[in-house]
């Protein structure tokens, strides 16, 4: 029987957290240990990608006991819309799920948010399975957020829903492409500098070739890295305060990711050169002396190019950090590192964040 | 001030019931009584029927500290539809609510639904508050369902998401027709059987003229239904359990509600055939001695129809119970009556229920 690496509490209940190699072939027995009565009928869902080369063994791990369907998604962000939760429902229901039935989100990101959103609204709620199959998802596939898009704005239709477990078959990460990886490691890194600097170290020394990580090493990263997520989770679910930290080089990285367009750079791309921002500005606001040259090596080493993109304008992008922003001549607020492990919110003038962007932007 | 007539607990907060005639021209000071800061911005969802009434009045309330927007829906079940709640959801990213913005459901029980599953799933969730201008809707008001039609069936996309309070203004029901005010009624008269046989007494004696009735003989009646579905839903908010005894009288009622065409009957008058129906079913499977004469008298004194429609086939009805059941051989379970005020859920033979249909419809 599979160990749990980790549970997390959340608001309506605790959850256990699977990480190893292999535990797909293990997914109805971890089902069956969740102390839950047998579930009447199981959904799985997948994308395009994920499905050819996981669902089946994620299927043939069931006996017969209950029927069995598979719904496979098109890969990429456009199955977050309205047109596919409504086309996943159908399927649902098609399938006469219960309310004693599971959904088993197989797959990245967009698989995890999309399956939780059905997951939250079928007959006012279900229980669903996180099987993150990317790095990048280890953070997504924690604490409970799902959603779908709207064409004015991401995630902007969802609700909070944590799964009833999570389960990581690290070996499914092999098949990741480099930049995949460095995408999701990222929101490692960014772990490490919100709250636990230890994470860095086991990054500098032990992840020297990213995309062939030793799967102990990849186990434990992980593991470390979720928990970093969970302890803020735990303790602010609803996002009133602490779980802001979360957003350290999102503030830019966002902004560098819709203005360049998306899938230009990945996500996590995007948030390295936010978080490479953020230092410098600690410095000028917080007079951190946080060593940014150190991250600089360290992230080249890893293959990140730190470089905001050309086809961004610096007004554009303050524009854009300012959107979300009832009044205009609200400040952007901004995650902040007193030191390494020592975040703060702090709302930043515009002309500090313009005079940074241009610095930068004429190296 | 209003005075909160009870107060709910819920899995997530506690929320206050205020019922009294008028109080839609408080509703802004009853939002600030709520303890929490001011809401950035109030849309107020209504129907083309309610709207036009009081949605003036109730936007009137408020000064002009926070923008305020009102959407009006088609009246009816047509808008618990997905198109609808996706126009809902886009009138307000236009109208930029965000997550302290709050939304005012004034109308009856499709309104209520329609717009709490909005705020259930706007930037994952943010805080509504119920209005209802129905007798019918004290009954859905409370206990924190919402949800949405799909063609496959009624409510089967929704949430779980208890309302930040409720605001019953009870003289926005002297406009209702008394079909409206018998479906209503016929929700309390089912508090009144399984749990508080005191509320029967009360109708009796004290609602002489249905649409009539004085106000605070409304607002007492009200308060002491409210009451008994809040114990209920407080000690099993996800139906696990007891919850189902709320189901009085809706077994066949839902059936009869379908079969005869949605709209034929009002909800009430259906649940009223089917109360009769599980009075005299308990008589048959537990031994019950209920004085069913008593309950017809009653029923007819406030001008309900007991016949089951004659367009309906015994068989149909019965087929239409078991259609949700995961095998056909699976019983139909009923909530019956051990005597007025206990209740108890019993799987009942398909034959003993066809025999009871057919005796009815031959009388």
């Amino acid at each position: 029987m599979a160990e749990r690496a980790l549970e997390i509490r959340s608001e309506s209940h605790t959850y256990p957290i699977y990480i190893a190699a292999g535990l797909r072939h293990q997914t109805a027995d971890i089902l069956k240990g969740l102390g839950k009565s047998t579930f009447s009928a199981v959904l799985i869902v997948t994308d395009e990608t994920v499905g050819p080369l996981y669902a089946e063994e994620v299927a043939a791990s069931f006996a017969d006991e209950q029927p069995l369907y598979i719904c496979t998604l098109a890969a990429g962000e456009q199955s977050k819309s309205m047109e596919t939760y409504y086309e996943l429902m159908t399927f649902a229901l098609n399938c006469h799920l219960d309310r004693n039935s599971v959904i088993v989100a197989l797959g990245g990101g967009v698989v995890g948010d999309a399956a939780g959103f059905a997951a939250a609204t079928y007959m006012r709620g279900i229980d669903y399975v996180q099987m993150p199959t990317t790095l990048l998802a280890h953070d997504s596939s924690v604490g409970g957020k799902t959603g779908i898009n709207h064409p004015l704005g991401k995630n902007l239709i969802g609700a909070f829903h944590p799964p009833a477990a999570v389960i990581y078959d690290t070996e499914t990460l092999y098949t990741l492409p480099e930049k995949e990886w460095r995408s999701g490691l990222a929101e490692v890194i960014k772990h490490g500098w919100i709250q636990d600097p230890e994470l860095l170290k086991v990054i500098k020394d032990q992840w020297l070739d990213l995309s062939a990580v030793p799967v102990d090493v990849l186990n434990d990263t992980i593991r470390q890295s979720i928990q970093v997520k969970a302890e803020i989770v735990q303790l602010d679910e609803r996002e009133a305060g602490i779980r802001a930290f979360l957003n350290f080089g999102h503030t830019l990285g966002h902004a560098i990711e819709a203005e360049a367009g998306y899938g230009t750079l990945t996500h996590g791309e995007a948030v390295a050169i936010g978080m490479d921002f953020a230092m410098k500005l600690s410095g000028k606001v917080l007079g951190s002396s946080l060593d940014s040259e150190a991250y600089n090596e360290e992230m080249i080493r890893l293959g990140y190019d730190l470089t905001i993109p050309a086809s961004c304008e610096p007004e554009t992008l303050l524009a854009h950090m300012k959107r979300d922003k009832k009044a205009a001549e609200q400040k952007v607020r901004f995650v902040l590192l007193q030191e390494a492990g020592v975040p703060l919110v702090r709302p930043v003038e515009d002309d500090t964040i313009l005079d940074l962007l241009k610095e930068e932007m004429t190296i």
